[in-house]
């Protein structure tokens, strides 16, 4: 196994890297900025390097800090969590070169998932059902008019190079698209310095379905069932639930069957999602293959006991997968509790947090990197915790989720706890009749 | 459902009870003591009583005290948590006189129980194996040392009225029989204010197993397997887990029926622990029966998925119970975090709490009250934090013990977490080597 791990990010996901290399008898090494000098990841790490100032651009994302603090601490392998340099096809070919085994997709991979219409290209060849839309890039105006003609409005246009919701604009009627075809390709340039565009059918009252997969080096694929990623804002998820409540045993298994032919389309190796949006008809089309582990990987880990950090590195070691998929034992959601005022649209809250106590008891995880007395730096990701509840059935978890928010206590910075509460005791969404539009309409009492 | 519990408790415990009432939809009432006024299960409850000040005598042991809280607060049921008055008789029968639900044993099941040697007497008249020894209590010397002479030395002269370690001497040698009996007498009678002494036949090697069970109003039980406490020191738990790793299936399934017969035998209802010693040859002898909840209800809790304290209500409530047992589908281990000074005879060490960090992720369970700035009271019990943690393996639940009490930061006061690191670390204990005595030759370093 590997002797030394190197753990090339921050906050909670560096910290749960950290717990697992523990747990494998694996040392740690973290890198870590100017400002996140106090962090508790810096301090349980065997070694920490400091890898420059606080912008990510100084610190976090760059590659030749991160290879230099591998090569002195003598790391023979580096994790890159999620977010900075997990998904950066040059960072995995640098740690190649140097003989440093990135534990994730190779350039290859993230290269062929990164170009969002090269991988829709991929997908369609290999049966994954994709959204009805231009054959990759669209040549000009004249062609998206006749596309999207033929798969009827509304239609959707996408930055090739965009995501996370930025770089996409939905068109409703033939009279709208020029402007939008103007604006959109515009500010893809602008944004991401590629304004290639393509079209897709816009997917009314979709929900977000991804499906957790693992490949090994061999050719072994498994799936680790779905995730309901659906309540989100702006594209933000905020929480995060298995087993979908819309989904059916059959609906499962056909997904399951969908992403492992996503993953071997290219033959992945690691852990990894692939993304659908699922219709109102169960009908369901990839959107994005995400070649690393994801903020909510937690729940699917309580719901089939399975660790995927630890996944994650034996298959980067070499290690072979049994094969076999894993189905929910049980019912986990999880809240993103972000330092953020859920009053004032959302608005980053960074600062000192003066108390802090965290839920506990039976079915209750948090995953967090706070503690009374951290300050939350304002050159980060605001979110500050993962609450995961475990239960029986949707309900309790629910439940438990609502006991767990009452007594989580997080004073001296805004959050999004409350926003939480009011979402738990939400109708539609107690009865699980929700898609990605949901939070349109949520009113915060 | 009751519609509002009093939970007669403090610290981790009444915590406990209020997750679970909150869960199920049940108004809680907190009681607390001026020491406790602070504490976070009068933060959490939806009402708070003060019923008086710091010793115990005055304020959690005052039963007029409790009932007046209740009645006020208009509880219709009362959980009295572990300790303080959860096996008192006397209080199960004053909440009945006063129409409130006591949520534990009758009156009668705890007499029955209390009494060690009348318990025994019960419990080799059911059929549940007993150590061999005299037949109820002590006529005098002479009879002391003609059972010695048949069940062999070494001995065991108890208090029937002691416990907890406290009345009891073991004889290893008829000559020092005389000075034993004489000295055990007179403690039992200041301590205790009963004299009565019985003898049993003293185990060598033993192992401390206890069987949990439920039984509901309508005479139907059944067993949740075992918890092996086997790691005392000076008779009190330190570290619990399950399933045993001295366990075999044969073995469960018959200390299972021990303990449902045991229970039977009194018309038990509600959860309660049958404890056991159990030999080298995997012989097993009924201890005592505890007709309430047990500190290390948790890891029970973690192996087979359910919610004890919430059985507890429900049958205390009239609800049936299935009748089937279950059995560990994980391995779980509960180390207690105590304030005290592992280096100094464990010597209690209240103060305030400056810094506080407690350990999370995947298999981790922390049921405390304590966070930084919270100031232990010097008048109760030490233990500030159950840790638990539950894997596949009892190997696996280990290490991530390990990796959890090394990322568990308490500054201001001392604690066992050292103790329990070189624990994990035994060679004896990794191979799940150890009886009751294992501590006494146990060096910290």
């Amino acid at each position: 196994m590997f002797k030394k791990v190197l753990i090339a990010n921050r906050g909670e996901i560096a910290l749960r890297v950290l717990r697992t290399c523990r747990e494998m008898g694996i040392k740690t090494v973290a890198v870590y900025s100017n400002a996140d000098r106090d962090s508790l990841h810096v301090r349980f790490a065997d070694e920490a390097v400091c890898i420059g100032p606080a912008p990510s651009s100084e610190s976090y994302l760059k590659i030749p800090n991160i290879i230099a603090a591998a090569e002195i601490t003598n790391a023979d392998a580096i994790h890159p969590g999620y977010g900075f340099l997990s998904e950066n096809a040059k960072f995995s070919r640098v740690c190649k070169e140097n003989g440093i085994k990135f534990i994730g997709a190779t350039p290859e991979q993230i290269d062929g998932m990164g170009d969002k219409s090269a991988a829709k290209a991929t997908m369609k060849k290999a049966g994954v059902p994709t959204i009805p839309g231009s054959d990759g890039l669209l040549k000009d105006l004249d062609e998206a008019k006749k596309i999207a003609k033929k798969i009827k409005y509304p239609v959707i246009l996408k930055a090739t190079a965009g995501g996370g919701g930025k770089g996409m604009k939905v068109v409703w009627k033939e009279e709208d698209l020029k402007t939008a075809w103007e604006n959109t390709r515009r500010e893809a340039g602008a944004a991401f310095g590629n304004d290639g565009m393509y079209m897709e059918k816009f997917i009314e009252e979709p929900r977000h379905i991804e499906i957790q997969i693992a490949g090994d080096q061999y050719g072994n694929f498994c799936h680790l069932s779905e995730r309901d990623c659906s309540i989100q804002r702006r594209h933000q998820k905020l929480v995060e639930e298995t087993p979908s409540p819309f989904m059916t045993d059959e609906l499962r298994e056909k997904m399951g069957q969908a992403a492992i032919k996503a993953a071997a389309a290219v033959n992945y190796e690691g852990v990894g999602t692939v993304e659908f949006l699922v219709d109102a008809h169960r009908d369901f089309y990839f959107m994005e293959m995400n070649t690393r582990i994801q903020v909510e990987h937690t729940i699917t880990e309580e719901v089939v006991n399975y660790d995927l950090i630890k996944e994650q590195i034996k298959i980067a070691y070499g290690e072979k997968i049994s094969g076999k998929n894993y189905y929910p034992q049980m019912h986990a959601i999880q809240c993103r509790i972000n330092a953020e005022d859920p009053y004032h649209d959302f608005r980053p809250h960074p600062g000192g947090i003066t108390t802090y106590h965290q839920p506990g008891g039976h079915g209750v995880r948090v995953d967090t990197h706070v503690y009374a007395g951290y300050r939350i730096p304002p050159n980060y990701d605001s979110m500050i915790s993962k609450l995961i509840t475990v239960a029986q059935t949707r309900e309790e978890a629910i439940t438990k989720m609502e006991r767990a928010l009452s007594e989580y206590v997080i004073e001296g910075v805004k959050t999004t706890i409350p926003f939480h509460q009011q979402l738990m005791k939400n109708e539609s969404f107690r009865e699980g009749n929700f898609t990605t539009k949901f939070l349109e309409g949520f009113e915060l009492k």
